[in-house]
């Protein structure tokens, strides 16, 4: 029964080869953005290996590798998921960096206004993405603004960012090599010039992070309610975790973000509305609303799962 | 030697005097913001009751509270000071609090501009805060900036975060009703227009944060290389602090702040220097970056101590 | 749209009236152990306040505070959660304690065995808690021991962790005065004398634990797969949460407790399995281990879900 | 001033050839215990990397990388040094275990005594570790326990822990090969029996731990107040990083170890008594107890550092 030190031997560090392929690769995102992998630690092995020291050494009915993972996911056993590591380099706009750093549970370094200027790019966004505030949605995006008032938008966008940044070059009152650009003026300082420049300017940092909690970040940065601009990242950084632990990965479609979850309510409206076949989408609600009290944000949101559960 | 229930009765929340006198009472802190106690839990008692359980019934002898709690600080026995907590209201510039985020270790909940407008109040320094970039300090401050040079910059910070702002709420397309500027426009999406502000602009949050972080952050943010801003934050927060316990707040400035640190090397160069009463500040620094490999930083360093143990 | 200085003042500390009533009483756990609270911060209300920042001051539409309340633990908003704090003292003994320090985002004050004499206490379990293994559970347990075996255990337990301490005083060597008890040897230091007792000993220590975290301690502890003897402890704090903030409570049992999640192969197994009434349990596992090539363990849980929503 | 995607290409992951020389290699700790290192990431040069971000490209004049590391560690700018992570599998005694966990900043995965049969190893101290209580200090050792105590301490520890372990498999009623002892008993629950085991015990884990949390762990654990088990840990651990980060180990030593750190009183003191240079050690330490109002144990505190900045 015991684990002696006669038991180990000299190992190699686990390797991800799919990772390796694309380190220090920059995948670009957005106009001016980029993401890229410069180290990592751990595999799928790395989390099979941790999880199985609970059990010991005699347990070898969980023979399934695949099987424990999925299981790890499916029942909330996370802490094997904290042992892998990532490591990235993002540049990214400051306003997404702002939702970004929400995360807590990385390790960030991020580039300082107060020591160096500041990049002179910064975010406009694709015609396609330049869009109405939704009327249904108190954060959403509604319809792609059209005509003389997207090209309105673009203009001023694009006009007061560039004339920040001549302002906050103006205030520095340092030209590109770093020379005064007045010799008779002093040039303000970094830390307040920097003041000046919109929350669409682009910032860089490194950021280290667990796989647990970069499903996290992914489940929520991913989701349809996040702005457009920073599941633009969570894409990116999705197909890198895909390519990493793809296992682990079709776990967490499968079981956190295309799983149906019913509260007791809602199993109660399913087993009722079930036997109701010819109501349609309108009389679900009304139903719901009328006979479990229902809100109609609930309502709508019970009526998407119930067609996902009874389609024919 | 046993703890047993019938040891324990009914007890009264602990609570601070000084604290619930100013519950809510917003403390104003720089052009437009201020910071404002919410709530709070614990006591210096509370520190003593959690550190004495280590000790258990038996032992009295440590029968010092005050004694008790610096020794706690001044051997980083943090644990119990992680008991108390503090819950505050800050109106903020988000240059500050893209700083202040970078504590990782509370709770943060922010006016979101997505859901909401932004507010219309930005930042702008006092002219005695205008300074020029510091030419020996990569990320400090320098000579006030003075004459033209102050007033062109003063009119471009508010021009501009001004005009940022009218171009805000004119791509939103909602005046302060809410209703439409203009009948025949969309407005922009609020996650999108809000990119055009400056990060000298106020946002607000609740920060809920234990004593043992918050003292960290303040022995950063109190710091002269923290910038004047952020400081003046601190500064409201260690008043406050000070008030709620005055004796963690006498060690944190005995131990942390106010005593001096040592390195072996430093030590050497102490015990040969001191012999040599003769030597004026530019000779000091020239023989500890001769004789004990210094750089000019560390030897800079060095001086100030040198002359604080030493000074006549 | 400016929130100011002038829009606030002078507040109370937020109360709750139900925990005002129970602090400081030790609510007995197991045969020696308590749970009592000693300090708080923070009711529903805060919750709501800290939720409603992010909407800011023009939001009035979500007016209704149990449905936000509800909302956030829904789709799993879980900062504002994070503000509500709650600090317990508890006797537990060492195995228990083992379990529960690996929820590492509390603080944590505990008695130590290397400054006191630990306590004599150490805990037994009742007949009707003494089981088998579980045949089929590789951690669970299976029916309750019986007649001799049970008499034998319970003698072994008892008599074991007796003359554990009963060896424990004397490599001490001191008596309950803390006197020595033979003045001829100098007593064996505590910090080593306590290797000698078995984790049945009861130990104690403070608990801070803000609500988000401790929702996550019950959800894992109060299920039917921890051990009994955490989950007594998980059950009194459940009922001091259901007092202190009830309407999270509720939400808390309905949309994680009692709630279904069904994976996109259990989606489709349940839209196949509703139209063949006829199947009894083997053969719905049955069916679903061969068409949805489900474990199972997999197929035993499909089923229960499968009942649950489908039941007459 | 633009960091541009065009700036980066393909790079080799970080590597450590001295860690790679010793991967997987258990080293011997007390009498059954080990540690090694399974995994790791990142070196020197990616907390220089990750600092170096900060200051963005056109900072080229810190170019002293063992400088920087230096200045990082000894101004507290702990950020970088979250970067680099290590992970080990260590076997330790349960109570050296539960000062460890303490330590909440890693992960941890555990051996279960729930899922599995305890190991049947327990530490038992060498005869030149069986020491008495201090006298002095309540949580430290005296002087070697010799004779007939020693041999009966032995005698006790050994036994208790054979007994405990006999009777575990006996209330397990299983033998090493799994099958029943008895075909008569069920046996008893394996979380249960385990309860009768003794902290001496031992268990494993995996640890995952990033090197800022690591240092301060060594920190205090390698200190003279840490009990002598988990030192013997704690200097096997900081062997390897030396190994690892041999200049980010020095300035530890330099600026966290080995440094002296004085309060103004002790400035105060040091300032006056330098003078007195007649004085023994006990009228310096009646000195500044009268002087300074320094209890015993800062009185002594601070001989040891006057003597060390002034000794001849």
């Amino acid at each position: 029964m015991s684990v002696n030190i006669e038991d180990f031997e000299k190992i190699e560090r686990a390797a991800s080869p799919e990772l390796d392929a694309i380190l220090g690769y920059p995948f670009p995102v957005l106009d001016h953005g980029f993401l890229r992998v410069v180290d990592y630690m751990g595999t799928e092995a790395s989390i099979v290996q941790a999880a199985r020291v609970s059990y010991g050494k005699g347990t070898k009915t969980v023979n399934e590798d695949v099987g424990l993972l999925r299981y790890l996911i499916a029942h909330h056993h996370n802490t094997p998921l904290e042992q892998p590591v990532l490591r990235v380099h993002v540049k990214l706009p400051i306003f997404v960096a702002r939702q970004w750093i929400r995360h807590r549970t990385g390790a960030f370094n991020e580039y300082s206004g107060r020591y160096s200027v500041m990049d002179s790019d910064f975010y406009v966004p694709k015609p396609e993405h330049l869009s109405a505030q939704s009327k249904s949605n108190k954060q959403g995006r509604g319809d792609v603004l059209e005509g003389d008032e997207a090209a309105r938008v673009l203009h001023l966008l694009q006009q007061d960012a560039s004339t920040a940044y001549e302002h906050y070059e103006e205030m520095l009152n340092v030209d590109k090599e770093g020379n005064p650009l007045n010799p008779d003026k002093q040039g303000l300082a970094r830390e307040l010039a920097r003041m000046n420049l919109p929350v669409s300017f682009y910032t860089q940092w490194y950021w280290k992070v667990d796989l647990h909690n970069l499903l996290n970040f992914l489940r929520l940065r991913q989701d349809h309610h996040a702005q457009y601009e920073i599941r633009a990242y969570a894409d990116v950084l999705a197909n890198i975790v895909q390519q990493w632990v793809p296992n682990v990965w079709q776990a967490h479609l499968d079981y956190r973000i295309n799983s149906i979850t019913l509260s007791p309510q809602e199993q109660q409206a399913n087993a009722k509305l079930r036997g109701l076949s010819w109501l349609d989408d309108a009389g679900i609600v009304a139903n719901v609303k009328s006979n479990f009290g229902m809100s109609s944000r609930a309502a709508a949101e019970f009526l998407v799962k119930f067609r996902k559960l009874n389609g024919d």
